[in-house]
């Protein structure tokens, strides 16, 4: 059998999904000593660009005192199609034990973890997944909530191409969450919605209901390609500026993944609204990707 | 005296080329503490872009305790003419103590090490010599037959542009083993031929008698610039696959540098035979470096 | 209040200058443990290329046991305007106390450390600064000399596109050396002209006064700009070749922050000369990085 993987939020049942974040918990608290990874070598394999991710990353990987090992190769010189498997047996005949792999590609971390003797962590793959986005912000939920229960979130913006849309509708939807989807028919098709998933035109109608708003980045090509017919158009459907953050209630909590696109799907006030988490989001995804890499390599947490 | 270096597996004496290999060996049964190269600033300089041998080593470094500095410098942006000279000293007197250099240009690891106050590890320059991947076919071979003397190995493909090629043939003298050169004159020029080594343009007569075979990797580039005449050509004479592999004896083995080309230089079928020591040899990659690390810095092991 | 940066040389008071040397002396003398940073995050953020000055800042932040992450991103992937304050929100939340930056736009640095809740050290922006260059320059020639105040020392070259020089006139002027520019007018207007700070046109008649004479590197692409007549015009009135090394005074030293053009600023010859300190300075920029990496993260150092 293959070493365990994390390719989507689904590969953890949901108590260990509540293990892995009561583990994160604890490590944001105290941190562990840096030897639950000691001599186990990780590659950190980037195909696609990425500052935030990779730090983070690379310093949960410190803090649990793996060897370390990073490659941003171009996305060409790696995973053409038949090539995955003689690198996947070269690096695991070479003695890496776990790769943390972004790729632009939907579907690589899977076609990866197929053919390689260890362990993939899919840092994000195309529209696909990017699983532990998902934990990260399902743990900021529970610092502000302290459950997951019945808790009504928001997802607006660009559902569509969104790799952390996806994998957090698998998350939330495994923890008892509501979702509701927001967002243009074009960025938002109706075959989104499912069991716990509804899908909202109208930002405004449900902003006053929910307990936490999700803003996704939207990428100006899409207007230029025709999925969006204007900035303007966009902004005054479903931008969150000034005037909705008046009607979002004051015990909600506003989450993004980043980078932002100011002005564009959230204005500046945003950003400076106490109901902000954004820095706590980039905070709990260090402990969380601690708590999986541990989880991984060690085998699952013990439940708190 | 300039510090050792290894720009070439004739760098070290046949004597010196046992005594590396079994502490290769004493690695592979037992790590060794981590304190080998305590302190130790290595520096990996890659020209030329690799993932698998840039992570070999890394991880070789890793487990001798260096303290590990990774640049992939674009191949013009260093040692043009008059430059690699004011480079060496700088990074001497930084205090660098080792590099371990791959570049597109044969002599490139010499021109450094005549400059570099420090030891020059030769992680593949050009078409003219790669001697750690020499040492650990080397390693493969002794790991398989427990003796060196008298094996008979054929290496085909192309000769000609093979680093690996190269440094094998001045490894494999070194230690008494005959080696039969097996290509297309195009590839394998009758120069090649010397004491010890011949050359055969017959991959089927000489199939039945060897212990090992080497298999080049064949680039589909030969064929455009009309040193082959056809894959079809090259493959029907050249090709390791189904029916040549029921010529191999049952207790030869197959070896290969990687990375394949499968479907030119050999199929499917090669890679799931029992005989393929492919991930033996990547295995045994990381083990060769940390000995040849251990060995230039801290003097030659004791022969075991 | 934000942490203390290092964006140039004034951001030290002349006692705290001379504290961050002592402390870089006593480091050279003897190396410290390797704790003194440890478990602090470090952010490598090179935008423009670097061999020499990155492999220098990574062999520091290794010797004070920091946490070290290191990116080569293009310059277009961070930085325009509105993103930069977002990306250092990210970096301080995801736990990265201190950003070592090189980008090619004068003032980077500054607004990088004007949005980063942690410390930055500015290894170079643009033309504007290089203030451990400039340490590492003032601790060769206090090496030499015992003393700052009242030393004269030449800078002689491109002090118009040169951060080295910047950041040295800084730094020389606060500990009370002479400081005497070179140059044509086209790469040395005479704004540069100031308290203890006079230009001279004439290489030959300041050559036997001074102490120290440090040499800029001229790019050849200044001639193609029209900023110099011709190569033959420059070095016949400005470099450092055999005969000005006879009117060099016996006593003096040479310093270059590197890298050499050859046959430009200066000839072999020079590179050769007793007094040439180059491989001293580079030495000392180790142990000066390590110094300031301390000062910065615990405080000032107590003066010795």
């Amino acid at each position: 059998m293959r070493p365990r993987s994390l390719l989507d939020v689904d590969d953890f049942s949901a108590s260990e999904l509540v293990s892995v974040l009561d583990r994160a918990v604890a490590f944001r608290e105290s941190l562990p000593p840096r030897d639950l990874l000691a001599g186990v070598p990780v590659l950190n394999l980037f195909f696609e660009a990425s500052t935030r991710t990779a730090t983070s990353f690379t310093l949960a990987e410190q803090r649990v005192g793996a060897d370390i090992i990073s490659f941003a190769p171009g996305a060409s010189s790696l995973g053409k199609g038949e090539t995955i498997n003689d690198t996947a047996i070269t690096l695991s005949g070479i003695g890496v034990r776990l790769i943390v792999v972004r790729h632009n590609e939907s579907g690589f971390a899977r076609r990866l973890a197929d053919c390689f003797d260890g362990h993939v962590v899919n840092a994000g793959d195309g529209t696909h997944a990017h699983p532990t986005q998902a934990l990260l912000d399902l743990m900021t939920l529970r610092q502000e909530f302290g459950r997951f229960e019945g808790l009504r979130v928001a997802i607006t913006g660009d559902i569509l191409h969104s790799r952390v849309a996806r994998s957090n509708i698998v998350g939330m939807r495994a923890l008892g969450i509501d979702v509701t989807l927001v967002g243009p028919p074009t960025l938002l098709p109706p075959g989104f919605a499912g069991d716990g998933v509804r899908i909202e035109r109208d930002f405004d109608a449900i902003l006053p209901h929910v307990d936490a708003v999700m803003m996704l980045r939207i990428q100006r090509e899409r207007i230029d390609v025709g999925l969006l017919p204007s900035l303007e158009d966009y902004t005054r459907r479903y931008q969150l500026n000034r005037a909705r953050l008046r009607a979002l209630r004051s015990d909600a909590v506003i989450l993004h993944p980043g980078p932002y696109n100011r002005g564009v799907e959230l204005t500046d006030e945003v950003l400076d609204d106490p109901r902000s988490r954004y820095v706590a989001q980039v905070r709990n995804g260090v402990f969380v990707r601690m708590a999986v890499l541990d989880a991984l390599v060690n085998g699952a947490p013990v439940a708190a």
